[in-house]
């Protein structure tokens, strides 16, 4: 095979994690949502608040809640925990909720039920002024694996926003299957 | 990318399970093995009976037991749930046992502790004719997935044996990682 190593990048491994609305978060919690530890994207945190997500009898518990708030809530699993759910999430962009599982999130306070639960893509964070330094025009890369449970990575879609930290961020299937872990090193390729 | 597709292949995605020496499978159980459902490798089934697993005071149940008796004990898990059992099992070939994690094993009957646990490695099974037939020389192949969490998986090896059914098999992180399920139809590439 012929690959372009356009360059390397960081691996981020997402455990299945919560978005919340300001309004959801307080139907869940009767404390402020408080910052434990920074995550790498600029201004986002992983809260000490964790939730118990639920779908047919089945649940998961200890998902961490990610601040701050946002405009939708969305909870982001892996396949391996869907099965564990007996729920089919669809792969989806962070934001689009189309065709989204309904799942019940569960806090001390109360729980709610919304058609929420997707799969993350594999995505690339990237500032506009990275982009184009990088030459990263496209919208969709392959990335690159090394070591003996390596390979490659197809549709890695390109996340451009100003509040960025360069890292490509992978489920823990993902991460799992390739024995990657946080900060290892991988290549974006064509 | 200039790939070569040499051709289509079936998936088999291997669960946790363990295989036993029929002296290790006495010290678990006090009823015979009773075969439940045969798998696709020619005289091999999975047993009605399971066992739990345990490392550092945590475990995972329901662990199928595959037969019939080997002449080694081994445990067979994926990295999510070597993570899950806090510990680091080695990728290895069956049989290989060098280097694998020390794990109990826990029956009905009795227990035992055993340098026994692997990540299993991608493999091909396939008997001498289907080798020669389909021209699969290299002892290790590449294997193209397609699909949006599609990709490749490097270091696919061929396991040659007269009692084969031709199939890639794959622990559940990388079936779920590439969302692929049994049967499944994937690429062997260069």
């Amino acid at each position: 095979m012929n690959l372009v190593i356009y360059m390397k990048i960081k691996v981020g491994v997402s455990l299945r994690h919560v978005h919340l609305t300001k309004d959801d978060y307080y139907l869940l919690f009767d404390e402020d949502i408080k910052e434990k530890v920074p995550i790498n994207q600029p201004g986002q945190f992983s809260a000490y608040q964790t939730v118990t997500i639920q779908a047919n009898d089945r649940h998961l518990d200890n998902v961490r809640v990610i601040g701050p708030f946002r405009n939708y809530t969305q909870v982001e699993i892996s396949r391996t925990e869907a099965i564990h759910l007996h729920i089919k999430p669809p792969v989806r962009m962070s934001g689009d909720l189309n065709g989204a599982e309904e799942i019940t999130i569960i806090g001390p306070k109360g729980s709610i039920t919304r058609k929420a639960c997707i799969l993350a893509d594999r995505h690339i964070h990237i500032t506009p002024d990275e982009r184009k330094e990088y030459g990263l025009n496209n919208d969709v890369y392959k990335v690159k694996v090394s070591g003996e449970k390596g390979g490659i990575f197809d549709n890695v879609f390109i996340r451009e926003s100003e509040a960025s930290f360069f890292e490509m961020h992978i489920d823990s299937d993902d991460a799992n299957g390739f024995d990657l872990k946080q900060n290892d090193e991988v290549e974006i390729i064509d």
